[in-house]
């Protein structure tokens, strides 16, 4: 890292780089470089601070959704919904989670139909535990204030809305 | 799509959670979890993007680095210092590369020491075709505004400036 701060910054060399031949891009490319570099940044300080309890980023969301709920329990459905994840990528990371005995599934008494995924006991220390870590780590985020943290939020929330993942207003 | 629009924003909820437990953590949750969303919705976009090409966007961004240079080659150490990537990632993704004949690696005349990664004409071909798709696909980026894009570069550049992988200056 030492050596690293003195050197040009790629992103902003990648930027010039754009700008001399295709400068109608330069700042669509220099914006999804930053988000891959910063992803890729953040994931793996976060999956080091979730290593010893044996949870991807992934695992962690779902254990930590159901914590949130009332009843400790979601149908499958919803939290693919919730976790913005694809239903086979829901599956995945429960059934992983289930084999640990983080969590258990059952079909719903309302509807026989829908598979609930609980948390156990044990899959609501891990989750206190796991966040603590998580926390302690300031979610690989270190020395930055609310602000800018916020400011990330709001930056990132325009392109999900140009997507149309969410609509247009808070 | 139509559906998720008319839903609550499953970040702003997940803020609204830890900002009732946790309220001096919630601005860093969003912002990681906004950067790990963002990130997918935009790998996907790519990497679709870029499928008839047979490209992954790692292999896209150094078959693009090597076309920019004056020689068309660069030592291998090099390549990673600009990727951003571990040296492993740079071998990997040129091996790929060099069985499809897009790019060659030799010693360096100066050095034989050093290897360099060289593109071919197949490879430069590629790299010009593949940009094209990429601005026609605007980087997964659709109907945002430069400025945007530009903030989202400038939010992020906190993030980097803060784990020492770039100065804090422009």
């Amino acid at each position: 890292m030492g050596d690293s701060v003195n050197s040009p910054d790629p992103i902003a060399e990648a930027h010039r780089q754009w700008s001399s031949r295709w400068p109608e891009h330069a700042d669509q490319m220099a914006a999804v470089t930053s988000v891959m570099r910063v992803q890729q940044l953040l994931l793996s300080r976060i999956e080091t601070a979730l290593k010893p309890y044996g949870l991807t980023f992934a695992a962690y969301e779902a254990l930590r959704l159901l914590a949130f709920t009332r009843t400790g329990s979601l149908p499958m459905g919803k939290m693919g919904v919730r976790l913005m994840v694809h239903p086979a990528s829901v599956t995945n990371v429960i059934g992983r989670l289930e084999r640990r005995g983080l969590v258990q599934r059952r079909p719903s008494p309302d509807d026989r139909r829908v598979v609930l995924a609980e948390i156990t006991p044990a899959g609501r220390e891990i989750a206190e535990e796991s966040t603590a870590a998580l926390h302690k780590a300031s979610f690989g985020l270190p020395d930055l204030p609310d602000e800018q943290a916020a400011g990330i939020t709001a930056a990132l929330r325009a392109v999900r809305v140009a997507v149309g993942e969410v609509a247009d207003h808070p």
